[in-house]
């Protein structure tokens, strides 16, 4: 449906997003309407519990998301994403997020996102919608 | 109702958590059940949209949050968020989040978090709920 | 700005809708971007603990809702909304909700909705996204 | 686990709540960490756009997680609850929820549920959490 090399133009440009370098996330897998998105471990990611930060792990989220819901060529943007923190995750843990979209129409695309440990241990629960304009994606 | 300096001294401690200095987020102002939290502008916030990336307005909401349901001086843990994204924010503008209290019974504290920019144009809105426990936050 | 009488007619058009009616719902006050809605005590609305089921008190917060992101004249939908819920009602308490609408684009709105009773005391509290199209309201 | 029969009890005690009856909602299936609901079609559900008033899909959508939420014999109460609407639903359609359960700790339970007519279009989705109390629930 899309151009032949839109996925893997759009895996590396989600990958090379200043914020996804910033805070060490990177794709494992990116098919339409489905993503997986590693964060490493860092101890940079603590909170004032020793925990990692709510906003580390909702950036994660927000990484899987961004992906799976551009993953059709056109442009897709977050409008209301809710987040249920589930376990604590220590700074040592690599975690990932798994994005998979349960609807699309026109102009909303809605997702189920989780995140979970290298053991598949359930961290957090989300439910994210974005909207979607008709513009495609631009790759310079 | 708490010791004195509780307040100060959780300031300090927020500011200093390995993610908040990771992101260029420090605390502007905080009472029991509200605070005030700035984000510096930076390049290496942005997504592939040349915006800011989602996670990071999401960190410095859950960052608000996080000194706002700890004001108390009990420990709070985030539960549950909720963003809805109302405008892109650039790179280059100063976002600040403020935090404050609507409901807090033993167990669960819930606010209304916004962040605006340097001009007071609201960026995202949020509802957030937090769960309390009995024990004090501990300072070294 | 809109036709003269136009917020006459959608109070009547939201309290004559037969959900409104089947739980006891009716319009105490609209304005741009602004409602009220009472939801009279009912036994009929008790959950099996006996306290007001979270449906009764989510139609109460949708009905304010859906007041509100309607008053501009144009057609509205709620696409996102995430709910709270603080303290249970009893079936014999008069509820109240209010929608206050915090942002308004060409395509969205976003509403913050609480619910009290006769005497104040919060009950839920909620963060509403709506979709809005250009279409104006039809009335016969 | 728990003593036999009480699924069975519960199962009554769910259909008999005077908000379900109310609306027309009886359950059509009930596991641990699972229910199904139905909604039977009815123009007393409408709003004033002709559709299904979304109070009333949310009601169905919190019977589903009431019940799933103490399917375990102990009392579980819902704390947050986010509704994204994909479809309007006419009146004429029969609904149905689906909750799942996707984590429970001591403390906190979380369930994502589906709305959908009876040919298995999707009208809603939502992310549940439910508080839970040490408490058994009581069977007269």
């Amino acid at each position: 449906m899309e151009p032949a090399g839109m996925l893997e133009r759009l895996h590396a440009k989600v990958d090379e997003q200043p914020f996804a370098r910033r805070l060490g996330m990177r794709l494992v897998e990116l098919r339409e309407g489905y993503s997986k998105v590693e964060m490493e471990p860092s101890y940079d990611n603590r909170n004032f519990f020793g925990t990692v930060h709510g906003g580390a792990i909702f950036s994660l989220i927000d990484q899987a998301f961004g992906a799976a819901a551009n993953s059709h060529g056109t442009v897709a943007v977050a409008i209301s994403v809710t987040v249920d923190y589930i376990r604590p995750a220590a700074p040592d843990e690599t975690l990932y997020a798994e994005a998979r979209e349960i609807s699309r129409t026109r102009r909303i695309s809605t997702y189920n996102i989780e995140v979970r440990n290298q053991d598949g241990e359930l961290k957090a629960a989300c439910l994210a919608m974005a909207y979607r304009r008709d513009e495609k994606i631009q790759f310079e």
